[in-house]
């Protein structure tokens, strides 16, 4: 196949540059780039005002007793915090949990739809079947498999709990305002493009004044999870990368920290 | 080749079947075969004797006031247990905490050695260099950046703490016997071979008699992170996957659980 002077030659080429793009498949210099779609867990983490905190607890840091040095915390907090997996089961009866989602519904081609122009005036901005409809029209249709991330801009707000959430007293959950998904683009999205998971760089999909949770159930009743308090979505193209979101493997979990990154080709 | 008569038809036939075969590049049916080398966290996930194990606390499993149903959690553990990951931090002071390392540490092309015949009449088998001479003999060189995942079978001893650990007594590190690298295999690795990152299906880079912990401090002073209680190591080939292991970001954690898959074109 790598014979010369023959258009066996140039076919061997083409073969050789495209394998050369498979990076996954190929150890080489070529390496794909990564952005971290993550906040890490630390004090500052934003949780939900009615829930348990991230608190890690050093167990020891110094050196010890044999001489070399060790570093060892324990951890404790909500599954609903920072950023994190909503399993279908957290508002969807015998929908999956955590460890029993697919990894293809975690592992697939990302769009990312940005809403942050029509969103400074309005911090309950409800995200609409025809934002999705719009970014269609421009950059072609959201095909199924897909992992949807919606950029309001409220990423930037992190780690100001007042400003990200509206309100940063304990408890206070009358005082939340910030974007989410309209139950309307949530039937869109599992019903008519049978997206594989949805994500977006607030604290809920549904928004701050919501009492009724519409978009979570309406995704949680299509087994299709949901990322929150998503970050660094400016960074990324409209289309043309790969999402790979691991969570915690937390058994029966309805959440889950989880680590999202996505791959640029 | 589903020519049709022209050599053109041909190549372009060649380009689509290599284009569909890059689907982290190109969102199409033929997806990858992920193994997950993750044992999810529950009431009977292994920990060290002396730590903290794994608790989920329910908040809400049912209907909720609004009509619709929820369940939530807490949850709380030691960084080091179950399927996690090493930070150099944890044994050697000033190098890399988990919100750190470098994602081209944890996602790259794997290779897996298996040590399994060698340990059935030895549970504390010391991993050594000569195991990884012999395999390149056979495989060929184990490459800068590679991620190198060592099944001693353990895996098939979980979750069975008695069998897996040596004890099942909390408290008693006396009793631990299990396989683990040597020194001299952590120095070949990190000196010679320049790898990425390490993993094995025990519960410690160190075998369980270990009271210096020397493999732990030989990756940890080269930046070399480490993923202990692996499991599926047995379904992998010997190379030609990747490996994507994804630890929760903890920041300034010396570990944390690890979700770990293997992608395999
Ligand atoms: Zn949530
Ligand atoms: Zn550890």
């Amino acid at each position: 196949m790598l014979a010369l002077g023959s258009r066996r030659y140039g076919l061997a080429a083409v073969v050789l540059i495209l394998a050369g793009a498979c990076t996954h498949a190929s150890p080489g210099p070529e390496t794909p780039r990564w952005v971290d779609l993550t906040h890490p867990f630390d004090e500052t983490t934003i949780y939900w005002p009615t829930s348990k905190p991230f608190a890690l607890s050093t167990v020891h840091k110094g050196p010890a007793g044999g001489g070399y040095w060790y570093e060892a915390n324990n951890f404790e907090a909500a599954e609903h915090g920072g950023t994190h997996i909503d399993a279908p089961v957290h508002f969807a009866k015998d929908r999956w949990a955590v460890d029993a989602i697919p990894l293809d519904r975690l592992i697939a081609p990302g769009i990312r739809v940005d809403v942050s122009g029509r969103v400074q005036d309005n911090a309950d901005y409800l995200i609409s079947r025809a934002d999705f409809i719009e970014w269609e029209a421009r950059h072609g249709r959201i095909e199924a498999g897909s992992i949807v991330l919606v950029r309001t801009g409220w990423e930037a707000r992190w780690p100001d709990k007042k400003r990200y959430l509206g309100t940063d007293t304990t408890g206070d959950t009358a005082n939340l305002h910030f974007p989410g998904f309209h139950e309307d683009a949530a039937r869109f999205l599992t019903q008519e493009r049978n997206v594989a998971a949805v994500g977006l760089d607030t604290a809920s999909l549904d928004f701050g004044q919501s009492t009724e949770f519409k978009a979570h159930r309406v995704f949680g009743a299509a087994n299709v999870p949901g990322f929150e308090n998503l970050t660094q979505l400016g960074t990324l193209p409209v289309r043309g990368f790969r999402v790979i979101a691991l969570p915690m493997k937390i058994g029966g979990g309805s959440g889950a920290p989880l680590r999202i990154i996505a791959e640029i080709p």
